[in-house]
């Protein structure tokens, strides 16, 4: 009895801690939106435009792709309301945030590696194959980046030198992986989201990197 | 009696009214589409294409995150037509088209305020949340031609100096607000309309800005 | 019964060539990515994204905006092996492909013609108004190739001098008529097929274009 009310407790300490990252997901993902926006010293509009569609646009993409209707943000404004007004705390504000960007890589870092693990998991729960749930994992964790760099026309980050992307599809691939070998929710979260956080820290930390084709 | 038939009547007016404007509204847009293919020298596939999709491209991802099917133009294919018409008149008739261009860009004011409450609009007759309604009548607004621009590589208007996505913005929460306040058809559309037209004409006229970051 | 023994056995192999040209079509477009991804120096998940996008790009979209669930890829994961597939292979070998740019190029144009066919298909198979399914054959064949350019920004193909987007237009509308016409499948589709790859085709080796927009 004790032992099962604290593995509930547990449990329930687990999902807050979730429930927590997701969030934080969502606000650093936003906050990277708004700095491109500074950088191209839009008004506040444009920072929330280009902070919301990146905090929002790779679950969007997930859910119209899978078709899961209404799409998280539809059915939740709420995800909406809080992009919009971290870009505008950070229209304010984004001069003490450069100097602090290698803290936001690291917090983009864990939004990567978390979104990776619950996009997995979503797609997983709407009866998609292992290999459609490593997608859109991915998908989840780094079309947010994609479109925002797309549309503010700046290198997407699919070209970028280190290692971003493929940290994103470690980490899904190890949820699936985790996931089909039985393993209960709380581990194949935890095992991706520090995989995942492990690889994309190297990345950040050491300038870990895959080799590069070259032309011979 | 006389009275009833003669609000039937004036209804019967402000719905042919809004059906010429939703029409303006889509050629403008194919126009201004057209109007980069011709900067771009393309041929007239060339200007259907970029014409069409900045014609129909805020609608049709308003439909698809909406989950409403048929989307508009795949239930009524005269959308498209009436596009590629437009752009193909523009490939032999743009060089009288660039003269005009402040009047164009006051026909686009026209557009871009009433799509913005008649997107809305269509949202909320979806189930939406009034947040949901105001972000989807932007989205028809204003994502034709943020699409054309990415498309093309021209600079995107989310990062023009003048106000345009916020007179969408405004509009479209002036059509839900008026809404929710219990006014009708009519009052809603107008007021979001002269409303929406009055912020972007300030800008056209004026050079309206919202101020924008700058780097402290 | 020896005859219609005969017409099934040529459906059989007519079906087989279908699937054998769907494949390559599949194939060619990857590579496409593939090389794209090589010219950008690009690690080896960037050219599995890619070239993956560029393979079933245009698929994506088309099901997306008729409404088709699951979309082909996730019904059918091998298609996005495939590519991943292909992608990885080009990753070591693209200094063999670069030399072989003009063969690609006609392998383009053969998945091109097809793809506009067979997108075309799917779309009157899903109760599309024959205009739609005109578009929807072209945004097969074009798509996955006009995302490829906009995430790498690329000058788009939409651009190009050469006639691109007017084949496949011109290989859907021929299906399109063919078949309200009365004729059956294979005829359709090896009419369409082989007008677009005569266009393409014509465009490739003489440099056929339309005439363009000049300023007057």
């Amino acid at each position: 009895m004790m032992l099962s009310a604290r593995v509930r407790q547990g449990q329930h300490v687990f999902e807050n801690l979730i429930t927590a990252l997701d969030w934080l997901g969502i606000i650093v993902f936003s906050l990277t939106g708004a700095l491109v926006a500074s950088r191209n010293q839009m008004d506040v509009v444009g920072f929330i435009l280009l902070g919301t569609i990146t905090g929002i646009g790779g679950g969007t993409l997930r859910d119209l792709l899978l078709d899961i209707h209404p799409i998280f943000w539809i059915e939740q404004p709420i995800y909406v309301l809080v992009c919009a007004g971290v870009s505008i705390l950070a229209f304010f504000t984004a001069h003490l945030v450069h100097p602090r960007y290698r803290l936001l890589l690291w917090l983009d870092a864990a939004g990567l590696a978390l979104f990776a693990a619950t996009g997995a998991e979503r797609a997983l729960g709407a009866g998609a194959h292992p290999i459609v749930a490593v997608i859109m994992g991915m998908i989840t964790a780094c079309f947010g980046g994609i479109i925002r760099d797309t549309l503010s026309q700046e290198k997407s980050i699919i070209f970028s030198y280190e290692i971003y992307v493929t940290a994103a599809l470690v980490a899904a691939a190890t949820f699936v992986g985790l996931n089909a070998l039985g393993f209960g929710h709380e581990v194949a979260v935890s095992g991706a989201f520090l995989l995942g956080l492990a690889l994309r820290g190297g990345a950040i930390q050491f300038g870990w990197s895959l080799s590069r084709y070259r032309a011979k």
